[in-house]
């Protein structure tokens, strides 16, 4: 992929036009992940931090903040916030998942231990903690507390749902936003509550963030069964044979006859899965077009994300937000 | 223990006297820690809320806002939220140090998993966070903010100070206000400033909580060498056998010479520990009059602690508070 692509990217565009927002969140990030003491803290948290994820939520604040008229200093904190809850979630997340690879590189949990990642994901907590409540703004702290639960919850269900195939798509949509959507729906909304944005307003980035997180997961979805084409990926099957109940299988499951949830007994709830397993569950979904019935979740997710712009100032940043619900759905397409 | 003798402590007191506002922290955490659609969640915190540990904390919440004459209903949410915090550290620590047991029956790790016990200590921070978000005190978000992280670098340093002889008494205040005093008196602090304490008293109940979270620290600390006299009771040598820098231990380490610094390296650094060595080591303490000097300090915390409450209304709830530090360096005296 050539430059002169990456730069046509909407969030490298976001990245270029915030740069100087951008270079402020990373200065206090690396700020506030000192410890004196503890040297572990920093060595964790920087190992994580500048493997240089798409730093997509943080942007996603100053993005709303600005697009909001805001020219005061806390858009950085929040930004800040966000990405240090983020970062924390991961940590967590590798120790659950007993995860070895993140972001290219081996995971905290590997290099150090358990304990590190449990510990060090508990400070950055709190570190953002501290940070938003230096907003002096309850509002906002009362948007990341409710994102928190919400987070924290989706977890705890993910790990519970897992391998159920009573799991619906109402618990998967309560999994995913737990996963993804509250944390990206919390970075707008507090965006915009920051700016003294109005309520109309407020609801928007709300619901913007938290559409473009549900559209940006059900993508992911399904490229992990190789798109809506079916085509095999590298990837392909990975959340399979994990055994994982991703929407794409939810559908099938919701169709399926005798027979067929029979094979998602075997191969989900018991896990005994055989040579050619992989190609069955596709052709299984293909019969009940449960990969285009996903893609057009996706599709109407990010159609939400889009419509929810309509009520903000018409100004670059809105155009470039527009431009991200297409991005991520553009995988798929 | 007769029963006179048990409604003789002053916790105990405490409890009696503040009765009815425990019966709604209690109602208030049932309620909070539920979760319509993660049951794993009340499962889990129930095991280890319903084991019935003192419930020291919230009584320190709800003592002082009460001995400062708190009339309103948000002594009960920062009683919550404190007790909160300590059920997810605990949850946290249990894993950090696979733990099998806890407040006499098995932990949560050991009764599910780790991965429910990480995720379910996030939840139940986020609904702390919610709780004391309800006070809509900035002040009070400030306290715990800032003891959140207290705890969590403190946690992080025990690990990496764990075994190292470069340990001395300043880092040693720094894990012990981790492990136990930063929500001491986060909990006594936050309770004077919700009920409107003046400065000085606010202060006063920081500076209460703090010492006497240290001295609780200590006390545990001899006990597990068998207390001042160097009695050796069924659990004596945990600490030692775990090679855990705690107060004694810096004590000695601090006036050894060079045969006993070679000790103190072999089985504490490098943890070859031989049969003997316990008794070695309890006699190289005695000889430099480690655990005297560790007494004194616990007895010095238990004086200013004390000592800190005498700008508090005179009112039965100080003599309790007052009663509850003499109480505490009562087990080694």
């Amino acid at each position: 992929m050539g430059l002169d692509e990456v730069s046509q990217k909407p969030h490298d565009r976001l990245s270029a036009l915030l740069a100087d927002d951008m270079a402020a969140v990373n200065a206090l990030i690396r700020d506030r992940m000192a410890s004196e003491h503890a040297p572990r803290i920093p060595q964790v948290t920087a190992h994580l931090v500048e493997a240089g994820g798409k730093r997509l939520r943080p942007l996603l604040t100053l993005a709303a903040a600005r697009l909001c008229g805001y020219g005061g200093p806390y858009h950085i904190h929040l930004a800040a916030t966000v990405e240090f809850i983020h970062t924390a979630t991961l940590l967590h997340d590798d120790v659950v998942d007993e995860s070895t690879r993140r972001r290219g590189r081996p995971t905290a949990n590997l290099l150090w231990d358990n304990k590190s990642s449990v510990l060090v994901g508990d400070y950055l907590f709190s570190r953002s903690f501290q940070l938003m409540v230096e907003t002096g703004s309850l509002r906002v702290l009362d948007i990341l507390a409710n994102a928190s639960a919400t987070i924290a919850e989706g977890e705890v269900l993910q790990l519970t749902a897992a391998q159920d195939l009573a799991t619906d798509e109402s618990i998967y949509l309560k999994v995913v936003r737990g996963k993804t959507a509250a944390l990206f729906s919390a970075a707008t909304e507090v965006g915009g509550v920051i700016a003294g944005a109005d309520e109309e307003q407020v609801r928007a980035l709300f619901t913007y963030g938290d559409a473009l997180g549900i559209a940006f997961q059900i993508v992911d979805d399904l490229l992990d069964y190789g798109g809506s084409d079916a085509s095999i990926g590298k990837n392909t099957g990975d959340d399979f044979r994990e055994r994982k109940l991703t929407l794409p299988v939810i559908k099938a499951v919701a169709r399926a006859d005798a027979e067929e949830r029979a094979f998602w007994v075997r191969t989900i709830e018991k896990g005994r899965q055989e040579e050619g397993d992989l190609d069955r569950a596709l052709a299984i979904m293909a019969r009940h077009g449960a990969m285009e019935a996903a893609r057009d979740d996706a599709l109407t997710w990010a159609d939400r994300a889009r419509a929810a712009l309509t009520v903000l100032p018409d100004h670059p940043i809105r155009e470039m937000l527009h431009d991200l619900a297409d991005y991520v759905v553009a995988r798929i397409n």
